[in-house]
């Protein structure tokens, strides 16, 4: 078995590229594979178990597959359905999961245990950054008892808050499901005098699914993410923004994502006399705002209609659309060449356009966050017109702050070689 | 003008039907109309628009058609756009109403001034119950101050609440759209350990929203209404209930209604010692159905993953759908000709599969409600295999209530006529 | 068992009413059922299947359901699989049938052979007409041979020809997928210089599909059914209409279902030279009016854009949507009803609002056709302002063959009795 | 103003990159913008058309932007309508073009003097490579002129067959949407005996949307391109794998991109004594291998039934999905801020992820095309298990070919410099 590593060179870092390889080390027939899937829902995640089977088995003629149901918990409660080409045939048309998930669960010991016991020799792991770290952590006890078992990943983020890759599967089918309750704010607040149709979306920690979808829509007045925070009185503050969008407009819609603001609803709570603490979940900032917004309109005497939408599990739920059903089948077959290879510790993604094996631990060490100086950001607030909440202090802090993460990503100056105004086209980056 | 009345006769009421008549009562030229849309959105507002705009234009030439916007308030807050078959072309693929509209605002003097004032003789109003009883109001206005005015309303209610017609329009589109939420919540549940989706529908007096939407998708395990009263404990009750799906089937999808289980809310609000008195619209069943039943299951140690959806103002914002595009045709040219003959003081509906042209006052005198005690709601707990939380005391009761409204409604026998076990297909029903 | 007649009356047809009885003819574990589809796809099969299979199951306690394979030569080419309601559960989210279908393949006496061999009790025949008439023919062969053997018919048809009942399941569905076609041949048409979109639709020999589809779009310019008969050239012709609406409008959209225009055609090929003998099928009514259009237009000189559209199999293909989901539930359970009651040579099927038993032979003795005297095919008329295609002569034809057919249809006078324009709401059309 | 070139260099070609530029070249107040889109429909041309428009209007308070309607002839035949933010506001959620299109019509003369004579300044040109190719010549002839007029291109291809960027505009909704078509034909296929579902998509010389159809799809048994020749007899043949497929699976859906087997086709023809010259565009290889397959089949005594479907159309005219609007913004914003900066002669694309300025000719200079050498193509192979059919010495030859366009294309060796494992993950990739 080889573990996978990653090298890093002048010209940057170096993943090794997916793909089947001349030897393979696991005889088909000696195969015993199984798959997980873990944390929250994601569209995708049928396909990606989909194709992990069909890969084995048409590819490989792999047939011993097992699923473990119920996340990582499901390795020592010992429920597992074996799983054919057959038995997946259609699960791509359906959103979910058909092997269950759950989070948390991940008792090391009695899942190497298990792994063991039931003669396990590859482990395929579908699930966010803490489980792919749980996988990590499964595949140095499996390596501590000698086991000839390839641990294997496949990261699962909605948020797309997974580095190094270009993106995660599902995201795609995530924006464009989002556009549905977006459509339906801005015809809420279209059909009413002073309509305001708010929607949150996901992104705990990284708004990139509002981004997007904001992006996308050309319906969005105002877009709060938590990479970039935002004040509700004064001036540049969202109130005086709301006033001037109804007065011009009549109406405005305005995305959430649902980690945005969380600082600014806790110190608002601790003036309230509320404490806050220990309670971060419950601080749900689509309904904070509603509450925020109407009052501030209320104390002003202006009559409002704000309409608020939270469509997170409609759109968690969903099949995988196209792009993200060829994303995913790629990712599953590049797992499976991997694994076959008797490669192991490692994770699939693209990789600037590539596919490519990454160890464990570089798509754990941090997240993936949007770039609130960069070009994408600055493209959504020329579309959207509102304001960036920001101080010329606060830019050069997120510049330093982007700067420092790129660094620490990839171990090369943020700033690419190319000059300024000019794009580098050599076929190194065809897909 | 001729106000329609309706007849009553040993066989049953009658209205008169709706279609073009041989004599036709205002000059095309004179013809100035005015639609206005009043309350909450739903499916087919612009379709009905776009349609008296097109049918006023094509089949009677008539040119002069004045949008009110914002609902009753937009008579004497005096905005108003023209309306011409080339401006509507597109709107029924669009959701909402381009008119916007309001709850409320109902000043009938300012209202009858504004008409007079401005010279319209016909006054298309699409609204709930609420305001074809406003519609009605201005009626009588109209005809005290003796003006030559048209008043018609076609009837609007995502709810399916208003007696005598067969459907509202944009029920069936509402039943659709459901479907993704209901789909949404099977997914969620059915990923999770002791999975419970809950979705809150549409229905606030009554639940043919819920009803049909469970009949249409099966993988609804229990649906609650506001005509059929539950209670949680005990035997025979809620909590009961869910513990066997869990135990049977691992997960499960409840609906609700938001007008079910008020009375229980109450109830149990006061035990705790809360006021529930005056907020009664504050008290969100769906929140607190998923507060009681995590709390039930708290009590008793058993882990649930429960997944609340309230899809509400994704269903309402939808554009209609195609039968209902070809309902909303048939309404929107029947009043058209209603009012181009002369007739004053109707709603237009379909009764027994015929179009007809039903007095203000027969729809606005009661609600229709689901009958829990006829075929549909058994057809409803045979394919969910729910308890009807009812006792014996409780069918009786229902079933004198029925009979009472019926009679109330036709001046008729509740009772088919027919044998038991006997339809009649004579070709008066042929629509 | 129970043969299903029907009774004539002074007040019209009587069918029996569908529903569960007091008495059940059998005990659950001695029923053997089976299922089987044929004929062309329709949506809603699947929700029929798995009715069937979940009604007899849940409501009956009913474990031995045997789905017949490829249609009615399933029977003796001994295809079958065991249906449970597990297998089944998820089936009605797809198009198609699971059960495969196929047209033909009616030999009575080695299926009949096949039901005896078997101890089948219980036929369930998913067909059109001519499925239809078979399953007749199997119910008077099982009688003959004295099988305590339960026939019944669910009738299906995507076209809505089947006459006796409201509507034929699939429709619905059908008519809203239909929209998508209009729609592109909308936005084709709308983007080209004298741009026409020219869709068929299915309906061999009537074309309801065609008359709701348009009057559903609001994009239509003219629908073309087999109903009614129409020219090419010459005053109230169709080119001379098309020349009037890429006048006024720059382009149009003409539906067309697959039956119109039959005679024409032939007459046309008669014309050419050609021989249309035999090869009626062939005729495909889209491609003969596009080069018929294309070679008048150039002819005149005139550059036109037509893009042709056949989505007959998409629509086909698709799964059911909500309102057909609810239809077929209360088909698939009414049929069970009847069987379990130990009813047999009925089909199932709405009439007048009310699900019924009918006798085979009513809904094979004729087939059910758009009346283009009626109001519904005048506002179709009135709504796309084409031509009727019709002299005074025809029209008095159309109205004495409608009469005809309603009598041989009810048994009855075809006008209703009401008067002209006063329509009934007495209870007994209560849903 | 400045032309935009491109440079050569030892690592590559480079591409001026998109974006803001500190000196602006035109006075907001002077520019006299116009648009105007060209050839077949596309999704997403409503979009680039609505942020040229509130691009041009918001960010630069561009007031003057003229609509030419019809394609390029539309310039001398002066029709032209006024765009505004507000007049495009919801254009972007229909599909086709508002504005129009045609191919042909480019008369450079008469084009450039209309544009001198309105006093146009910038002209954007959406559409195909001809049209880009047509933009080039425009913008030679205003140079010659002395004219001071920004002529900017953005390429329109539903293929994706223009070379140098990464994707065109559209080609994810058309994958997305042909997923309904190979949806239908799977079900019609998978419902009846021997069952072949057929569809063909859009793909003249490029197979990209079959090939990324097919890959989503997951359903499909073969695809087949132009790239990839193919023949259909004998070992390795069509009808070999089809028979294989149905015998293994009784069922099968193929994907045929609209330029395949064009050469297979001609030389049957001849075979057949028929001249295919000159009608190359007659030849739809949807009918022409639904004809062979059903002859084959029927001299081998098989039944088959074969459902063929052309979903063109439907596909063509959707409006773009949410990750295309994202494309088409970024595109339309990019086109806006170089013309403003005064650049000239280039198109926008992305090219390795980045947004560039692409001179005309660059684009114009050859066609994009599925490699079938490469890591896609052997996917899509692995996972439908068609045969290749290619003898090794097509592969040798397909190499050949692949190598020398990529050298013509980019000036570099065509194999990455990177080792044969190893990706490279510098920071010049990053998006």
């Amino acid at each position: 078995m080889q573990i996978v590593v990653h090298k890093d060179g002048p010209r940057g870092n170096h993943f090794r590229r997916a793909g089947p390889r001349q030897r393979v080390y696991f005889e088909p027939d000696e195969v015993h594979a199984c798959i997980v899937t873990c944390g929250g829902l994601c569209p995708g995640l049928n396909t990606v178990i989909r194709e992990i089977v069909c890969g084995l088995s048409d590819m490989y003629g792999v047939t011993k597959i097992l699923g473990i149901q119920g996340g990582y918990r499901g390795f020592y409660a010992r429920n597992t359905i074996d799983l054919t080409p057959k038995s997946v045939n259609d699960i791509h048309k359906r959103g979910g999961t058909i092997l269950g998930s759950s989070r948390g669960g991940h008792d090391t010991m009695k899942i190497v245990d298990s792994i063991q016991y039931r003669g396990i020799n590859q482990v395929y792991v579908i699930g966010g950054d803490g489980s792919q770290r749980g996988a990590g952590v499964i595949f140095e006890e499996v390596r501590k008892r000698g086991l000839k078992v390839a641990v294997a990943g496949i990261p699962k983020t909605i948020d797309n808050d997974i580095p190094v890759i270009d993106k995660s599967f599902g995201f795609d089918s995530a924006v464009e499901e989002a556009q549905r309750a977006i459509n339906a704010a801005h015809v809420e607040a279209g059909s009413a005098d002073n309509g305001i149709g708010l929607v949150k979306l996901m992104g705990r920690y990284s708004g990139f699914i509002a981004h997007y979808a904001t992006l996308a829509s050309r319906d969005v007045d105002c877009c709060l993410i938590p990479e970039s925070p935002f004040y509700l009185e004064g001036e540049g503050g969202l109130f005086k923004y709301i006033e001037k969008r109804l007065k011009e407009n009549g109406h405005m819609v305005i995305v959430v994502a649902e980690g945005a603001g969380q600082k600014l609803i806790a110190e608002n709570m601790k003036e309230m006399g509320q404490d806050a603490s220990g309670n971060a979940l419950l601080l749900d900032v689509g309904l904070w705002l509603s509450q925020k917004i109407n009052e501030h309109f209320k104390k002003n005497k202006t009559t409002i209609n704000l309409k608020y939408i939270d469509p997170t599990y409609m759109i968690r739920a969903i099949p995988s659309n196209a792009s993200d059903n060829v994303y995913c089948t790629l990712l599953a077959h590049s797992v499976v060449h991997g694994a076959m290879a008797g490669y192991t510790g490692f994770t699939v993604g693209q990789v600037n356009g590539r596919h490519c094996y990454i160890p464990f631990y570089r798509i754990t060490e941090k997240q993936n966050k949007v770039s609130i100086t960069d070009r994408m950001w600055a493209r959504l607030l020329s579309s959207t017109n509102q304001p960036s909440f920001l101080s010329k202090q606060d830019v050069d802090d997120a510049k330093v702050e982007d700067e420092r993460t790129a660094k620490l990503l990839d171990g090369s100056p943020s700033n690419p070689k190319v000059e300024d105004k000019v794009a580098s086209s050599n076929s190194n980056g065809v897909k």
